[in-house]
């Protein structure tokens, strides 16, 4: 087993024009993290397949227990997974989260996981679900996977080395006006008339500026989207934590594409903010969203 | 080549009561029926991705021009294929409709044919594309074909024979309360203000009492993701003609699903408005939407 090697490297933060050095890890060590992500993810995939097709046979409470019961199994898979793996990583995942409160993100290799991102799609068999796995490396996300089991869709990216659908390279659109992008974005979780009445006052002003809008209800798989091309902007605010981003933001960057916050400062994974286009798109939609304040 | 006989059945419609003669195919022209329909499908279905595929690869104006001249494609490489085989069927098709103006819907076996359903899909390269081939007899739509190349998924439906996903049988979901339930709508394509104010305000109502929303872009697919039970419930007002709603129509009521005007009056193929549920959610869906008037 190849341990893991931090070294250090200096990165010129675009925008800012700041120039610090931070932990990364060398080339072999990459690709290491990468193979073990990808096994870890498919391991988890083989899980989420089986209740996925399990799922529409059983009663709405059994639907309930199931994908509390396939979530809780593949976080813990793909925990022990990298675990045994790296025992010196830091671990963030959302039912670890959710049972044992927030785990503070450190510049350490921490591997955030989403055990399944797209529950609800999961529960009606709705082909859009994913497991999603990031490493991030002085909170830069610098290893991404994220598999869909039920389209057997792979992406991957690592920090500096691209970014890959089932192993051939991706790209982000070319698209440069509003008036002729795909627009993905989703149904906030929130329900709450205040919350909600924001969001669609949102989607209401930005589909007169839009080519088309599309919700398919997994944040992790709208950003490979986005890094592939189909669709040529995302944005979400509101989501449940850095797992939902975790995975895809290097995708996205790898691919050519930018992450950031709506508001159009800088991404923050901690934020539940997230934004992604390609370079010639991200001035327009951050005006287009108006999204200065948080909603 | 088996010659196509119209017999007469008796009918009662539900709803209003009325029983009425008219003409159907016998069993064995269904099942030629059927597979003639499937033979046109995977026929478009080879241009389709073929198109789909060189779509991201050109400019702009070049897939403005790929999108029609496929489109175009695919609805004469249909109707000939058709054509050929029933000499005395009408036809009804999206492209030729734009082309030379509209044809009225009668009694007579007519096939209404969507070649790319999902045009903006298409273009951008996100996966929800099919051709949809709907026979109606008698107005009614008896034989429905609905083919994602993309995805390789090909729902099939022949009336009073059930409903197909990849020769499986498929039945539409169990879920019988709104909150708990998965609703699929559209961007409209009018993006007028006042067509778009009320689309945004008719999905927020909605938003409080559904559990999520999904916007896939293909009015089709959407009607097969409805017999195949991944959506709870769909509605679309002011899609472009009975192309769109021809081949998924019979896929919905053949898995046991219902198809009807969002008022919760009879479906109109020509009306351009559409709802599609499971029995179940029919009346919750016709008093959510309160769409007793057009939008």
């Amino acid at each position: 087993m190849l341990a893991f090697t931090i070294t250090y490297s200096h990165v010129r933060i675009p925008g800012d024009g700041l120039v610090f050095r931070f932990p990364m890890a060398n080339s072999d060590s990459l690709d290491e993290l990468l193979a073990t992500a990808i096994d870890a993810a498919k391991r988890a995939g083989e899980v989420i397949r089986e209740g996925f097709y399990k799922s529409k046979n059983v009663e709405l409470k059994g639907q309930v227990d199931l994908v509390t019961e396939t979530d809780k199994a593949c976080e813990d898979l793909v925990f022990s997974y990298l675990e045994q793996k790296y025992p010196e990583h830091k671990f963030i995942g959302e039912e670890t989260t959710a049972a044992e409160g927030v785990v503070e993100l450190t510049d350490e290799p921490t591997w955030i996981v989403d055990p399944i991102d797209g529950t609800i799609n999961f529960v009606h068999g709705f082909p859009f679900v994913c497991v999603s796995i990031g490493l991030t490396v002085g909170k830069i996300p610098t290893v991404g996977v994220v598999y869909n089991p039920i389209m057997e869709e792979l992406f991957t990216g690592v920090r500096g080395r691209g970014a890959f659908l089932n192993g051939s390279p991706i790209k982000v659109s070319s698209q440069s006006e509003l008036i002729t992008s795909l627009l993905a974005a989703e149904d906030v979780p929130n329900h709450e008339k205040s919350v909600l009445d924001a969001a669609t006052d949102k989607i209401n002003s930005l589909l007169f500026k839009v080519r088309s809008l599309r919700m398919i209800g997994s944040c992790a798989l709208d950003l490979c989207h986005v890094a592939c091309g189909r669709i040529d902007m995302f944005y979400l605010v509101g989501f449940g934590g850095p797992w939902d981003v975790a995975g895809g933001a290097v995708i996205v960057t790898e691919a050519g594409g930018l992450v950031f916050d709506p508001s159009g400062k800088d991404f923050d994974i901690t934020a539940q903010r997230v934004a992604a286009s390609n370079p010639q798109l991200k001035d327009k939609l951050v005006e287009a969203l108006a999204l200065g304040q948080p909603m």
